[in-house]
């Protein structure tokens, strides 16, 4: 505990020369572990989402469903790693447990549009090449993750939308299903309850309204993969598209400076470029990935009011997991066998 | 001469200094003046895209009417700012004379996609509060800067995208106009060219294929606003979006630090989160605008390959113009009188 204690006050002090503005509590969700510049083996971070999650509001049974959901997924995830697969692919497995699963804002889980449809975003960015690819606004797609990478692999383009993008991942034999596959009892009574205006709070309708499963990889050659997959914000309009596939907003990744996947209020992360922004300041002022995520979550962000989170890794398999909301699932897995999976703040 | 050959050294080792890669080749093009820390009244500058233009592929008459139609682009915009407009009027007004003129790919002049049908992307960023707008794949909206406008100042969102965006620039009580309004023949005739695969190069596919418009103002309130509008891409499919949509990437405005519009090739764009790593150099580099652009879009992008350049502002008024393709239609206006309207390299 004392160790901690040190720790703590090193990084608290290390952050607040950068920083200024930041305080204890802004630094305590970013103890994942210290700054190292040993290279790991594999690395694999993942969050299911930010928002108003609290304990007083979770049943043991689901707050257990939620952590096996997250166990299961860096497991798979770790296992494509340990078996010397690419981090692309560790994302893309890692994601898909998560789209597949009715728990998180994604894939089967997604939540419904104002007009009571499932619109879903996804992106992918490697690290190795800064290529990428994104897909916004699709319905038919079982695994919007699987799209944003063909389009990264197997087309011109980084980013493909609507019913283009439809297209595209037919004509590259992804899985396509009805959309009536995304309809899930819970989100269509979100909608309901929300198009009734039947919210007992602000903080309880944030969080009805966002979500987002992501996750960030370091494979053995020591590539970096980001990515990223939701089912926007319930009762969005107009096809509406949030930060989730716009690279720089809600995923960015190089070697050179870190991965991140982000996950909140989707405005925000646009306006405030938040996934590129961390990487730039790794790139531009040196920061570590728990001072840069710091800085930009819960200094930049929380003072915009901006609320949400995100996770980030780098080539030596330092991980950063910060947010500024109540809560946010996540997760890392480590090859030196260091382990957490979290949803509350402490 | 000896003055400007002084000059030129200077900016070329300044920039040298923190981007060790730069020749005098890549600074020639960011001269528009050197970097001052005087306010200025206002400022304006502009671009209607980069690509393989070269003088000997241009009639008289045809640089002519481009010359003219980027001298009253920023003759509109210099009356919204010399009247104490915002810069957001400025920048709306700027762009709308070249939404409405068939020579830019955007609005009239939009280029055809795969199907034949027009997919115009725009979008708007205002530097004082960092709020943001954009449209992606519209094709009945007359002036989709507007739009983008609108998403800023009455949604909660920034980005909407076809179908969806279009309704709500109809419930905003914006000019819809039907589809056949773009049309052009020249640009209906580059599309078939490519289409029948009847293009003679890969620089003659890379003019036909890019293009772009956009604009960024400083008004006399010091607030910065960054807008771009684009047809996108000849013969694009599966309703590809850009980075001209993409707040950080074809896009990005902070009082702090400059505004930024982009043109190019937009895949490059996205990945390289251009707009915002300028912005993100200025902040964390301390650079100037000119070392940002000249690291960004003749450093960085350039040794990627990303064919294309940018604009950029500060609240100083500097400005400046890169671009590594062989021409860019661009130009400014200054308070202080000092103007510039160009094409080519030199």
């Amino acid at each position: 505990m004392r160790y901690l204690l040190i720790l703590s006050f090193f990084i608290f002090c290390s952050c607040s020369d950068k920083t200024k503005n930041l305080d204890a509590n802004d630094v305590q969700s970013n103890q994942e572990n210290s700054t190292s510049t040993e290279t790991m083996d594999y690395a694999l971070v993942i969050h299911g989402g930010a928002g108003t999650i609290l304990k007083k509001n979770m049943t043991d049974e689901l707050e257990e469903n939620y952590l096996m959901a997250l166990e299961y997924a860096l497991k798979t995830g770790e296992e494509v790693l340990k078996a010397g697969g690419t981090s692309i692919e560790a994302v893309q497995k890692t994601i898909n447990t998560m789209e597949d699963s009715p728990l998180f804002n994604a894939g089967k889980g997604a939540v419904f549009n104002h007009n009571g449809e499932n619109e879903m975003d996804a992106s992918i960015m490697s690290g190795r090449d800064l290529m990428a690819g994104a897909v916004g606004g699709v319905s038919t797609i079982r695994n919007p993750i699987d799209a944003a990478i063909k389009v990264m692999t197997d087309s011109d383009h980084v980013m493909l939308t609507g019913a283009g993008a439809e297209l595209f991942a037919r004509e590259q034999g992804l899985e396509i299903v009805d959309p009536q596959y995304f309809f899930t009892e819970n989100r269509w009574n979100s909608l309901q309850r929300i198009l009734k205006k039947d919210i007992g709070s602000v903080e309880e309708l944030k969080n009805y309204k966002y979500g987002t499963v992501g996750a960030v990889a370091l494979d053995k050659n020591g590539n970096i993969t980001a990515g990223t997959s939701t089912g926007g914000m319930t009762n969005k309009k107009w096809n509406r598209i949030g930060d989730s596939p716009i690279i720089g907003a809600g995923t960015y990744a190089n070697n050179n400076t870190c991965g991140v996947s982000c996950t909140g209020h989707g405005e925000f992360f646009i306006r405030y470029a938040v996934a590129h922004d961390i990487s730039a300041l790794v790139e531009y002022k040196n920061m570590s990935v728990q001072e840069a995520g710091a800085f930009v979550i819960n200094d930049k962000l929380a003072k915009a009011k901006g609320d949400g989170g995100a996770i980030i890794l780098d080539k030596y398999g330092n991980v950063a997991m910060p947010f500024n909301s109540a809560g946010m699932y996540r997760g890392y897995i480590k090859s030196d066998g260091s382990k957490e999976v979290k949803i509350y703040k402490n």
